[in-house]
């Protein structure tokens, strides 16, 4: 599996992904999952992947060729289609028609494989927007009611997301919370695992302000960590019931 | 869905579960998912129940008929069963064959549904045990290196046991850790719900030490859970990296 997690904040937007891919627990593989899309003062555009790794890499390529061939009655590029919602139309299309087209010889035998994008990024005269496109295309995407967006194993770091995330908090506090909840996530469940990729965009730069790889023996990864649970536990030992 | 969790320590046995059932979000009831056999100084045997309901209910009802009318060929008493490993095995014949026959209809379908027990108790003369029995029937044992056992929505409550628990706290440390668990899990899946019910065994007391039915209200869970929430919050701030 996977965990990446997207939060759109009204500074600006974090993304963090792991690199774990697995086909059963003995064939294990480290992938980045996170593809960004650059270009200073006029857009950035970051793509963050889970599921069916044949899928997410045969989507990703194609849109990476599609930047530098653009097909007139096929996939255009990404960097030409004006708006982030066009682009988030495009990918969602290769992404369904690629798993539609390995479902349907799959199917004979019963089986069903998927994949799914987070979407983040701004356009030059557009607006700072953050996008869950789902397996079939369709997509839904962040509000200040609901600022982060997860894919892959999302249930070990939802609780803390859901308790101290809001629109209004900083971007450093919300790198905080999304590296609190992936590493709530990589202390449960094996399949999610180091080194993780982290990209804070702040609004109207149209551009990264910080791509951080966190490698696996990570100092300050470990020792917010470590804090973390110690911290935990001193809780759980304050409160009573 | 639902969340059962059961905890094996040192001194005891700790069983708490949700009451929520749905079939769709606009179908909600509230069931009791908690079944009790208790004969003092004889036996107790504590049923939790996952999964879709009419499989549950129906094994558990075969199961309580049983023991009044126990079946040669059939089903026997659970209070018959002279070890409890016998009584895992027996619930586990009914469930999986409650669950083949449904399917073997559904199949045509393409639908395919399942459900799971967690069983915990002790008889004369025998063990304190804890399992989890599979759909299948199959089922695994709680150890001292992995003292707690979940079935239904798992995840949301997984990452403060997995930092807090070990064999040897104390009941009333363990009592708590489910609480905080259940806490987590109600916070962020709509699909568990109150009341609670909560039943701690002691070793070798070979009877229940305390049955709770915590209601939606009740003061003291929801004060624990303010807690809890503040103190993450507060640690959250705290943290640094």
């Amino acid at each position: 599996m996977t965990y990446c997690v997207g939060l759109k904040l009204d500074e600006g937007i974090v993304l963090l992904s792991d690199t774990r891919t697995n086909a059963g627990i003995d064939d294990i593989a480290t992938y980045k999952k996170m593809f960004v899309f650059e270009e200073p003062e006029e857009r950035i555009i970051v793509v963050l992947t889970a599921g069916n790794l044949s899928i997410t890499q045969t989507t990703m390529s194609q849109v990476i060729e599609a930047i530098e061939f653009p097909s007139e009655d096929g996939l255009k590029s990404i960097e030409e289609v004006p708006t982030l919602l066009g682009v988030v139309e495009l990918l969602g299309q290769a992404l369904s028609a690629n798993a539609m087209n390995l479902n349907d010889k799959l199917n004979e035998n019963g089986e069903n494989i998927s994949a799914c994008f987070i979407v983040g990024g701004q356009r030059k005269g557009g607006e700072m927007r953050l996008f869950l496109i789902y397996p079939e295309g369709n997509f839904i995407e962040a509000t200040n009611d609901t600022p982060f967006l997860q894919i892959g194993e999302t249930k070990y770091g939802k609780p803390i997301l859901d308790r101290v995330i809001s629109s209004n908090m900083s971007l450093d506090e919300g790198r905080k919370a999304l590296l609190v909840s992936m590493d709530s996530t990589l202390r449960s469940n094996l399949s999610v695992g180091m080194p993780l990729d982290l990209l804070v965009i702040k609004k109207d730069d149209l551009g990264s302000d910080g791509y951080e790889r966190i490698e696996k023996g990570d100092q300050k990864f470990k020792e917010m960590g470590e804090m973390w649970s110690r911290a935990l536990k001193d809780t759980f030992d304050k409160i009573k019931i």
